[in-house]
């Protein structure tokens, strides 16, 4: 029985807004438990140097907390870089870019910002679950604007934590449990199965394969109800 | 008539809400017309170096701006410092510690950290105007913990910004008002009608004292109505 | 009767001179009491890239105060921004911007850099009286190198501070009456008793509308005969 | 068959020395194919501060490359924080800390500095596999300086790349290889086959279980040709 | 004949005052020509850590230039480092500290910040040459502060450039024939001949140990000439 | 007789390998005691902004220390800026562009990345005799790419340093006697025996003319070798 009497496999539970914030081409709140993201897309006319004159757009994610969004006030200093930040601002771009058709969407760039209003374990993971409804969002936009014909993501993808709490693999673990963990492993996959991002770390002791498949399974049943999910906010 | 079609000394619509912050000690999120400020209140039991051994305690403020609440999404490397957010960050300090009885609060920092989720003109107002509520919503929770025994403030004080757009005065600017607007002033002020800080800048053109005394009294009129606000949902 | 036997309404003693930086296009320096600001103004051809084929020119000012000037040595990190000379270059600016015709003066930046040589009490204030005069003075400059063909100026401007100390406003504050006052005020007015910037902020107790009056009065008096001083250094 | 001719399951040749490090505690040199990594390890007398009087060690790592270390030069502005350095320092310091028994070894520091000397993909995996040599070096001198009764280390760990090129998993990546895989991965495992850390990414397209199992199939391969070379230098 | 009328092996015109800066313990301005610094000296009840319960006192030096001290702007952004900066400031330290007699001075650290009003060339040398002042006249207040019993330094030392302009070895280089100079080596010296710092760098190529000669024997002729000012001024 | 039984004016050990970085165009590996440095020369098609469109070439020169190549762990926080490293970097660069002649080398870069492998003194001479040999080693890749026709060097240049120790003028000083030096100079120097710099620090006492003079014969002698070693290794 885990802290919040959920079942081993259970998800907290989930909504999914869109069309949240005013002025962004695209955007989303996810709530998932007592985590609260929200992400937006900024859809602009330029790409980074690097891919000046490719023909082909771009995608980047900056990842934030708010100060007071957890248990403890963050109090670092904004100017020293924050390690933690830019590996989950580089996870969640590496992830969407593989999710979005970049090639046909010009010399364009979608920059997603990824702000923790309230954090409760599983950010990064609803960081990703929102951020390609925020995408889709800011394509719509795009069709309407005539930037583009379609809209160029494959099949859904989303984002999950699965972990080892007291010796049993549980799913979407809160910010208690995450402490507690002894294995910490995030899973980004499509709807059809297929994996764009593991990340699996033995916090205290290593783990074995048979633990990871039962990981990946439950893992799995979480990615799937959240793009039941994305669907229906998506009308897709 | 207004592009929004509000009188000239009539503020946007306002909701305020307390308590939105699971985590945080107080909270406030005002909305006022399609600015949205989110204000936390953390307490601590520290004070800076310079307090130690004061008896007495702090309080400190952070203004943030989330990347994408504007029309544009702000490119700013976050390792600059920001000359806006720490000048608004030192203003909404500085009232505060006006507004709060420090001395009676012991070695204590109360730090309210101010979010912009959603900009559009008179944020560093809202922020004041919320971190009343927000520094109230602490307090209770510091009567509960029995760190203190009764509310260390005084009278209720709010912000408003006032300015000249087209040649009259107007209260509560929007963002396309303020890109406008020859001049533009920020007035704290208390419930009684005393003034914590006045800014009044002339932005294209000097303006003369009788236009001075204009603005102050429109400002004393959103004042008096943001009180009603924040004493509703404070309910005192 | 204060500290320095002055009367309530009395600036301490002024001196300008211009041309005192060899190598600058334009300069100033005041002696206000004990505090001594130098003021450069530099000529380049180039503006910001917001103002790149506008036509127009731009001003910008940057504070600085040596690292002895004052009773303490100031022992801040350089590579650390600093919040209290950040918003004093962003004041010297606005101000200087609105006192200058920019539109007419090509695409030029002026570039004000004020130094505190010394401080005692009232440095941003001195900075301003000191850059219209520096202003003038490249301005000269310009006219000789068939720049520009007149002074780009209006009437001239000067900043006073004004505030309370122990119940009585009183006219420009040195540093031991600045720490002690329950208010502190800032006074940009041009010649013809236009405002430019006012700031005025309660640092112990909240200010009525009367005192307001009283400080703006006494601000008035001291500008008046600081431009008197600003004039007959300028020959104009 | 493989740019260079190797076999998909097969390492680049591997030669590991320790004590290369005049002046260090621990140090170990691996080369792996053009790949060169040098670890030193610094035994200190102190613990950070979240760990002060908790009676129980630390263990923290720093990778970097030489500016020259691969086949461009870095321009990186070095005071610029760097994501993929943090990211892998971050990654390096967590595994070893699960292979080391920090609760026996005092309040002492462990830090791994493990520098790219020359790159050609695979760095830090190279730097996993030759840290846990390195920390071995230290232990056996903390054990001749009498800090330390025995090594502090369970079975010995290793790290190695995998990833589907041109559709074929294979073991080893060089740079070459690395650039155009489609997915990447990165095993960190024990010698009895548990996981430490699996971090794979698509970097292209997703891939499906069975892929994922042969990669981690062969990654195991890799990891005990490492692990045999480890123990032979370390004559365990 | 140079550029300004000098013999090969002249000073320009110097002054020396003290005590210039009211609130510093100690002060000195020096005019060389069109260089003017201003050494402040500081004294503080403090050491560094690494001088902790050493018994022993510290001095430190920082250098720096007005924004438009020269004949252009200097546009460096004050938050990254500045290599000359630093180094000049490295080396007015060291030369000061073995002038000092530091262990006699209890732990109290000496910190003179030199600012270089106007620079027309030789501004280092300058500000070694006034820190010896400036740090005499801290001293004078130390012993009425009965802090120490006698002035803790040895025979006065002062610093000037010398360098090769168009072949021929000259004194005291202003910024234009430093900017031409083949050579250019800065000496400081005690009063006795003896050397404290040789700095001589070929700008375009290589010197002998003839030319070297030539220039140390100048440089003598200089130190003597500004040691004389120092004791005049001193009254030592 | 010293710490490590050599005489007086006799260099350590030294050896001298070039072509020892697979992916650069130039490199040296000098050892020389127990300080080994690693210098590598990067060519690159472009010049800073301050030579474009110059038809000339540039050189330029980074030294770093790994973080534990010395005694201790350089605990630096590598986001602020290394008075010492820059110091060195600015020597180097400026010594090799002495002896480079950049004026026929097209607009090119050179840059020359120092890292101290291991340090026990002497890092910084070590670092321009081994620059001197990487980029020879480059320019011979330069004429193989047909970039230039020959070695655009003229006659060889070394470093080393001397300093007194104990009262003696000696050669080559190791770590432990640097420590202890009452006079630690630097001498950069070319075959026909020309100086390109010289930089004699008195730590403890100034030291005398006579003093210098032996100084700078020792320093000769240990060139002198080195060059002998440069050549051979060049096979010039």
């Amino acid at each position: 029985m885990r802290v919040d009497g959920r079942q081993a496999d259970a998800l907290r539970p989930v909504t999914i807004e869109r069309g949240v914030a005013k002025f962004a081409e695209g955007s989303c709140l996810i709530k998932i438990g007592d985590t609260h993201m929200l992400v937006t897309a900024t859809v602009e006319d330029r790409v980074p140097p690097f891919m000046k004159n490719s023909g082909s757009g771009w995608l980047t994610a900056e990842y934030t907390m708010l100060a007071r969004s957890g248990r403890q006030r963050n109090n670092r200093d904004p100017s020293k870089p924050n390690g933690r930040s830019m590996e989950i601002s580089r996870l969640i771009g590496r992830a969407m870019r593989t999710a979005v058709n970049l090639e046909s969407m010009g010399e364009r760039t979608i920059t997603l910002d990824c702000d923790a209003i309230q954090a409760d374990g599983g950010t990064r993971c609803a960081a990703i679950t929102a951020a390609y409804v925020a995408t889709h969002d800011a394509m719509e936009w795009m069709i309407r604007q005539r930037m583009i014909k379609e809209i160029l993501m494959d099949e859904p993808i989303a984002a999950v934590s699965v972990g080892i709490v007291r010796g049993t693999e549980v799913l979407d673990l809160n910010y208690d449990e995450d402490s507690t963990a002894s294995t910490d492993m995030n899973v980004v996959m499509t709807e059809s199965g297929k994996f764009i991002e593991v990340q699996g770390t033995a916090e205290a002791r290593p783990f074995d394969a048979k633990t990871l498949g039962t990981m990946l399974k439950i893992a799995k049943k979480g990615i799937d109800e959240l793009i039941v999910e994305q669907r229906r906010v998506l009308g897709i």
